[in-house]
């Protein structure tokens, strides 16, 4: 059992949307949440919501854009608590790895989560084989 | 005008829901699109929605998951076209910063398209300034 709960913060449909496209791939997500921010949110509420679904466990926030109105109120909510953790920029990959791989919010797996995330940005098209431009 | 369009390609409601939150975020984009895989879709029918999107011209391709269907049929519609760059591991940002700050699919720009991206993916709670296990 994985021992803190994910939650999925970001605009409008984003944040429920990559969670279910990850259990399309993972199956059933057992523990994990997703709040978006409507377009007519006040962030108080918004916050109310995610407080909520975060809960008082150990929790990782993955926010959809750093500087974000999610990411930004995640902060508001993990503060003063050493077991929320944020991470901005959220990607399916990262997703997938917090609930498949993920252990423990311990500062070195979070900074391999960071790590795993940012190497599967990447461009794939052929064109990087032999470059020129368009 | 922005000399390419943009599709998003991913699993289930992940693509129309990225774009979608970053209209949200920045108004209508313009000449862009979203082609989502469903659980039941064969990856050649997939190929041929995400053909009809991309269209003929200079196409910016934002994949959800490097080495996931979507991403793969993505390099298989733009292989061998110069004029089709296959990003994965999309982000918000990623695509914000496509929509409103790239100006073409030279190789420069796209690399700092990925590294913007890479550099979005970032832990952000309180925590890292004090680190300690949970």
């Amino acid at each position: 059992v994985r021992p803190f709960r994910i939650v999925v913060a970001g605009h409008g449909e984003f944040a429920a949307a990559l969670l279910a496209s990850a259990e399309l791939i993972a199956g059933p997500i057992e523990d994990a949440g997703a709040v978006g921010l409507g377009p007519d949110d006040a962030p108080e509420a918004y916050g109310e919501r995610l407080r909520e679904v975060v809960g008082s466990g150990p929790c990782l926030v993955l926010a959809d854009l750093a500087g974000g109105t999610p990411a930004n109120v995640a902060l508001v909510v993990g503060r003063d608590r050493r077991d929320v953790v944020v991470v901005a920029g959220a990607t399916l990959g990262m997703l997938l790895e917090a609930a498949t791989g993920l252990t423990s919010l311990d500062d070195a797996p979070i900074d391999g989560l960071v790590a795993a995330a940012r190497s599967g940005v990447v461009r794939q098209d052929d064109r990087i084989r032999s470059p020129r431009s368009v």
